[in-house]
């Protein structure tokens, strides 16, 4: 089983599904299943790199200029207030899945403590239509 | 006072001492003052942009392809576990400084909890001592 694909790289392959929001050539953007909030969105590299210390710095700068474009469309469709923006990387900083991801968390005036523990489940009709509202804003 | 700079502006054009441990054209590093562990580095464009939404894709991608070199010289210097990178955006996300800087933050295993309240100054003798231990890193 050493060669088994990776959640996130079978995610890529379309293996397992997701809500996609953008995909471009290199990079692959999708809503978390266990959202903080509404629009929490992944992006990752379509290739394998387990973190930051394995991904090459160019294709780096890729995934974080999509990053940006996946955090103004999550804006626009969620009207968050501010966003934060993060990567972990190694155990030690509690990565999950051990293939490079960004976390595009929506943040909300007033949301003083966001809950990353216990996050729950999100219906798939329901990721389905955030989805969905979330690519309109790449199409305008 | 409408035209003062802000404290990272200062700090780029040296108005304000910092601890810097790599600088090109278009990006700072420095260390924090106000470090969540040894090696807790910000990353800043040079140029003053608010957050995220603010920031030109392009000059992001570089901000971003500094962060991974400057991430690999404290990885080496501090011997950290993992690396927690993040970049707040909005008062709703707590930004503080509302100049874009990305916080590289070293993590060890072990150290469950990271302390993002009540941090500590650290003494300039000691942050100047890691800073040249970074920068030695660049050298290499």
């Amino acid at each position: 089983m050493a060669d088994e694909l990776c959640i996130f790289c079978k995610i890529v392959k379309r293996q397992v599904p997701s809500n996609v929001v953008f995909e471009n050539d290199n990079v692959l953007a999708f809503l978390d299943i266990r959202p903080v909030n509404e629009g929490h969105t992944l992006i990752i590299p379509k290739a394998h790199y387990r973190d930051i210390f394995d991904i090459p710095g160019e294709l780096l700068g890729e995934v974080y200029r999509v990053t940006k474009e996946v955090a103004v469309a999550v804006k626009n469709t969620v009207k968050a207030d501010g966003f934060s923006i993060f990567q972990q990387n190694g155990r030690a900083a509690n990565q999950d899945i051990f293939h490079l991801h960004i976390h595009v968390i929506p943040r909300f005036s007033g949301q003083k403590n966001v809950p990353y523990h216990d996050l729950k489940l999100v219906s798939n009709d329901k990721l389905e239509k955030t989805a969905l509202e979330i690519r309109r804003q790449f199409s305008k």
